[in-house]
């Protein structure tokens, strides 16, 4: 069959967070052997860079947010010693990180260095970038949740992380929501605007991940992440070795070599996971209602502590925009429902079921 | 955030294989009381059409091909008991099975009847085509492998089952290798050319069966097939929940109830399958190289007993355009290969390592 679209098109860097943002899909629980296995293998293929981490990044690891099994000065230690050629990048997120932790994390080698905020917050990340810069490392600028905001207000965020120094700036579609032509407007307004490579981060909870980095890419995004099988939260990240071989075949190329890559993925199947991520209803539903993936679980056991409809929870959560950090929310809406549906039970035994129409 | 594409859209009819292509994935194994419980879930979701058989359709149980646990017969019973707004939809693949098995379907309720043959071979459809409209049921015309076929090909290849009688016709993108510009090209081509519904069938080898679906509706298709949790062979086929809840965010009713539709899903995980289809390095490469998914299996075992690659043997079979039921090709290319091999290291030690890469 003819590929349509084939013929040289832009190359495109491929950023892999599998040993970051992949760690949210096993509590943080990679060990050093984990690590270098698999960083040895996406650096054998030609990876550009391998970020890694605790799930929420630099100084994340806590009783609130969970603990990693390593510290991330062990993470880093053996990542680095796993690295021939490529880039080791870590995340941080003010708050959760600190100008230290990113001190330290360039000390032990970090290349890249991504300051991530919320879609509306880039102005918290000024600090951190300088410190970035100001230590040498490449400094990058991400807002998370970005389907909460609107192309023009992402664009003048991205416009201030770029003032701030950050050297590629892009969203993170978090909650897995986004339909291709959503990432087109806003790839197209950010990367009209500033003069820097864009970044798209996506997952895969309406099965659009691989499409969604394919419109970003046609889009001018320059920068794409994705984790080896999708490895992630809920329904996971777009699918590394898979978005590899379709730019491939759209004549993108990306330096990596697609059978290596192939060995990187048996291995992190292999190795990291106890299986891959699949879109179940939970997922599905998170995504459609525009809810962080990382409230899956916590979602799961509030519903069935309180007893209300875990599915009529998360439309919930996703209409009162709730973002991560806000996992107090999950217990508080819940109650209401409860009451809610107590309620009606009383007056009408329909309107608790019509309620839960999506 | 804004549905870029929201607002009204034509109407798609939801057409569910699960319990036919999805048996693939079993080895044809279900039991009644498994096609009991999802025929029952997806008629309460208000599925369509409920397609049944074993995988290779009416009269395909056999030893070379694989005997289903159930004949057709006895699944025709289960599901016509469990169904009660549902059409029954039944497939066949002149060959595998005879205008007698077509009769039997009928009497025993089937409501929409496909006949099924490789994408340039409509003509071995006419008479089994003229058996369904004859005896009452619906009839509708599909074309298996199609991405082997052009645009006009197919085109003309559908016009010939519109002659022949088909109420519906159709493509299906049985090794998951197409692009979204490839399904483009062939459905407004075929559109264009019949005025009866375009039915398109996708596997998601690439990641791209909901979008490759979405593009299939965009270009006229009407009639889509999808499976609960892609339930089928290899990647999978389109996960129909993902599907129907993306088709509602971009404007397109299908009358089908989501809530109800995601309890089915879960249904469908927890009584047909072991797991969820997920993409693995094989059905990557299988999209990749255009083989029928069908042929994941043997080629696994295959490659094992010979000592070959099973990516490259993969390959060798796309380049031969290997289809369904040329499953002996696959030794022979298998030994081939393995010579080649041997002749290779004899000569330097290197040819054959680079003869591996895609």
């Amino acid at each position: 069959m003819d590929d349509a679209m084939s013929g040289r098109q832009p190359r495109v860097l491929i950023h892999d967070p599998t040993l970051r943002d992949g760690h949210h899909a096993v509590r943080h629980q990679l060990d050093r052997e984990q690590l270098h296995a698999y960083a040895a293998a996406a650096d054998a293929a030609g990876l550009p860079v391998v970020e890694i981490g605790h799930g929420n990044g630099l100084g994340a690891s806590s009783l609130q947010i969970g603990r990693a099994r390593l510290s991330d000065e062990e993470m880093l230690d053996t990542v680095r010693g796993a690295l021939t050629r490529s880039r080791m990048g870590v995340f941080m997120a003010p708050g959760w990180g600190t100008s230290k932790d990113l001190r330290n994390a360039v000390a032990l080698g970090a290349d890249v260095v991504r300051i991530a905020a919320h879609c509306t917050e880039a102005t918290v990340t000024e600090r951190h970038l300088d410190v970035v810069r100001s230590h040498g490392a490449e400094a990058q600028g991400v807002l998370l949740m970005s389907h909460m905001a609107s192309p023009e207000q992402l664009t003048e965020q991205c416009a201030l992380l770029v003032r701030f120094g950050a050297q590629a700036v892009g969203i993170f579609d978090s909650a897995g929501h986004y339909l291709p032509a959503d990432v087109t407007a806003r790839i197209t307004a950010i990367t009209a605007a500033v003069d820097v490579p864009v970044i798209f981060h996506g997952h895969n909870n309406l099965g659009l991940a691989i499409t969604n980095s394919i419109s970003a890419v046609r889009a001018g995004a320059s920068i794409i992440d994705a984790t080896a099988r999708g490895f992630g939260a809920g329904a996971g990240n777009t699918q590394l070795e898979v978005l590899v071989a379709v730019l491939d075949r759209l004549g993108h190329s990306t330096g990596i070599d697609l059978r290596r890559l192939l060995a990187a993925a048996d291995t992190a199947e292999e190795h990291l996971m106890p299986a891959p991520p699949t879109i179940d209803s939970i997922s599905l539903v998170s995504g459609l209602a525009g809810v962080f993936s990382g409230f899956k679980k916590p979602v799961l056991e509030t519903a069935r502590r309180q007893g209300v409809d875990p599915i009529q929870l998360l439309f919930e959560l996703g209409k009162r925009q709730a973002v991560a950090g806000q996992e107090d929310l999950i217990g508080d809406v819940a109650r209401q429902l409860k009451q809610d549906l107590t309620r009606a039970d009383e007056t009408s035994p329909t309107t608790s079921t019509e309620r839960q129409a999506p």
